[in-house]
């Protein structure tokens, strides 16, 4: 077999929620029937990213500072006038960083550095479930 | 067959023009030998982009305006001194947002979200076609 | 065989440097027993990126300029209360650029565009050596 399909479910509890995925990625690979590969983990919705980032309290408080200046939330966004809704940041935010990711592994293993952990973040304005989507391609 | 090469030829209206590529995508899907795998859309230049974006003309709006906050087009940039042209923040905004994207594809479906649509934008100053690359690798 | 794994070990100058690979990477795809498929290239580490750029002075110096504006040196980093350390910034923009580039190469081919380079970008605060995830998908 050379692809492997899964997905992961998590519950965010509201906007830049991070939330590490690192260890769910590593149990499918381990499941799996194979041993190299490329995995492929994508958001299916446009308002969430995934990054690496090395998780820890401070880097949680200062990834989403850094979005509040590239994309504020309180300015004015063209998409409320199309929905009349208040989460065109979030959409900005997650274009700009991207739905997926592509992760190599080898030997049954995910190949990340020891700081460094896979997360998802949370962009939408309130709490969600979300259903990521994880591709293993590889033998 | 376990890789399957297709190229798609889009022509754009000039800067921060967004094509939605979602179906051309799913049509290479659909006429292709693979059931399942990853698909890897790229641009071969380093002047436009991909990525995800609820494809609605509130957004095609907002995602520009962030760019433009992020890499303003009428400011100093070193590029202008080497080839004397007019493009160094579309060569700014299409590094930071990256010349690819990888996404999951199962039982011949691409898998996106219902309101996330797959872009190209165009980051250079002038209308350009592109050829994208699409490289489907699964089985 | 559809998979191939290899490192590419670079030693970066400190600080925004960026080094050139795309020779490195076309050198793999030629020694590997692959014709086609994808190419991923991972930084296992939490303070680099990699991107695509044209690899001219000018954009060496505008693309730091950027990330500059975006996530600043001289600014608080509440990162810097967990390890009293002064890289948060580094962190901040390797997150959102991102740590892995997703590549298409055909007849032994890496597809970039002429005026395209693959670039590994250091963004923490003093050199570094680098071991970088080359996995190579296809057959």
């Amino acid at each position: 077999m050379t692809v492997y399909h899964k997905t992961i479910t998590i519950t965010t509890k509201g906007e830049v929620d991070m939330i590490d995925i690192t260890s769910e990625l590593q149990q499918i690979i381990t499941k799996s029937t194979l041993t190299e590969g490329i995995l492929c983990v994508y958001v299916p919705g446009s308002t969430g990213t995934l990054t690496t980032i090395e998780y820890e309290p401070g880097l949680q408080k200062d990834l989403p500072l850094a979005l509040e200046k590239i994309a504020p939330k309180d300015q004015y966004y063209h998409h409320h006038e199309t929905w009349h809704d208040d989460n065109g940041h979030s959409h900005v935010r997650a274009s700009l960083m991207g739905p997926s990711l592509s992760l190599p592994f080898q030997n049954k293993k995910l190949l990340h550095g020891t700081w460094q952990q896979i997360v998802f973040v949370e962009l939408d304005t309130s709490p969600r479930t979300r259903e990521l989507i994880v591709q293993l391609v590889g033998e």
